[in-house]
């Protein structure tokens, strides 16, 4: 009989999440800031509480996926880390900076509970299929006990160790390789076209044969096709990632020019207010820095 | 009865192609500027001329593979194109400028000769066994009549259309493609260990996930185990493709901001002597930047 999780945070890849661990067979008390999000799982018969610490028990799992640092915090104050208490579990799969999960795992243990950064590659898409990615660090304990969430919610665990930072700092490295493979197919189509070929041609090959894998395949779709309008990963978001990367990498002493630049390239987007367009919008800054006209 | 071909420029990747071709059962007339290089083929029975123009035959086929547009000039002067003459064909194979291209093309026209722009994707070993990536452009007729020299040299053959500077953009967007990856691994990787991540935990985990492609996957390895020495491309032929890029921007009016830094972190690895290493090493400047110390 698989245990009843609290989950915390109903958003773009939340609420997929929850419902796949639905799916799954495990019970589920939610907690979402604004309860109409929840309205799907209530009519699947779950418990929508009206508080973080009420969706947790003691001594039980909680789950988060939320947007930011400030969410997280808000979310997992005294309030929650008490209500789960010892022996209690809050598994965070947002992405989030490691010092956050770093503070947080300090703060849970004071009530004797444990704190896993878990944050996942994969769109909303894969979270509802359970074939996200999830990268994993924290007590080995609390690793070993959310496996069958894991299990439930993941083509694959990846595990980073002890350090409840470690997951973190990877999932930021991997959304900065992402939006980096972005701007370059960007100024590559941009370069092509002001050349007569046309970025199709370009990125068609190039995925097919170099770059034959998921991320170059699925956004050299959008570069082509222009496809910013419908945010599967909203820039606003994008940025915030960034940000967290620049702001760890200061932190930590690690020059990233290239993630610098990408800073700039959503601060133009910013700029245009285009924040809640797709991720892949700097393709469409790089285009109009060469005087090329992509899309609508 | 495959054509005879002639083969100028031996070095790196021209000798495994010039091989490849013979194991295909096509006569060769090869020239290099060093004659030592031809010594393998002289060995199998290639006869090796003593100037460019001397393996061209009357209307043949001629392929050259040299290592920029100065040494293609140099070869494919008025001599060649005219012992080529009407109804001759020079398949360039190199990776040189769209404007050299274009130039001589037109040259060879003037002769009555024909110019392709073919170059190629793939290191000496998928070269010395025809897994190489063609991509060309220039004259319908011209690329047909080349088919069966690619069938031999490529396991697939991309078409840029007929202006013979197209393919050259093309490959000169796939490099830069290439090299913002691995900057991109390096600047990630000095994140990771920074905060205590191995890189090849880091870079084990998004290979075989989000970006199992090619290009990932082995230049991953090369960071992974800071093997920088053993140059499999040299950092100095990097170095000329991104300045070809850089120069083919400018003409175009393309502003390529990641392409001016990957710029940069070559001037970085030349002023240290590092030219003659492997076009990864880029990594290693990104790491140094941070304070890390990879390899020997």
């Amino acid at each position: 009989m698989p245990e009843t999780i609290g989950f915390l945070g109903l958003g773009k890849m939340g609420l997929p999440m929850a419902s796949r661990l639905l799916d799954a067979g495990f019970e589920l008390r939610v907690y979402n800031r604004s309860a109409d999000k929840a309205r799907p799982l209530a009519d699947r018969g779950v418990a929508v509480m009206k508080s973080p610490a009420e969706v947790s028990t003691r001594g039980g799992i909680v789950i988060s996926v939320v947007s930011d640092d400030p969410a997280l915090e808000s979310l997992a104050g005294d309030d929650l880390a008490e209500a789960l208490g010892p022996g209690g579990l809050h598994i965070s799969m947002s992405t989030v900076s490691p010092a956050i999960s770093r503070k947080l795992a300090a703060h849970h243990s004071r009530f004797g509970a444990a704190f896993l950064a878990a944050p996942v590659f994969g769109r909303p898409e894969a979270a509802g299929a359970g074939k996200l990615f999830i990268c994993a660090s924290g007590a080995v304990a609390a690793k070993q006990r959310a496996q069958p969430a894991f299990k439930a919610l993941g083509q694959r665990v990846f595990d980073f160790g002890e350090d409840p930072g470690a997951a973190n700092v990877v999932k930021l490295g991997g959304n900065f390789l992402i939006i980096a493979a972005v701007q370059a197919m960007a100024e590559a189509s941009a370069l092509a076209e002001k050349n007569g070929v046309p970025r199709a041609a370009l990125l068609d090959m190039l995925t097919q044969t170099l770059f034959a894998c998921p991320i170059y395949q699925s956004y050299s779709r959008r570069v082509i096709d222009a496809d910013f309008e419908k945010a599967g990963f909203r820039a606003s978001l994008a940025l915030k990632d960034v940000e967290l990367a620049v702001q760890t990498a200061a932190d930590s002493g690690v020059p990233m020019p290239t993630l610098s630049l990408l800073r700039e390239q959503y601060l133009a987007a910013m700029a245009k207010g285009r924040e809640s367009m797709d991720a892949t919008v700097i393709a469409l800054e790089a285009a109009e820095a060469a005087g090329l006209k992509w899309g609508s």
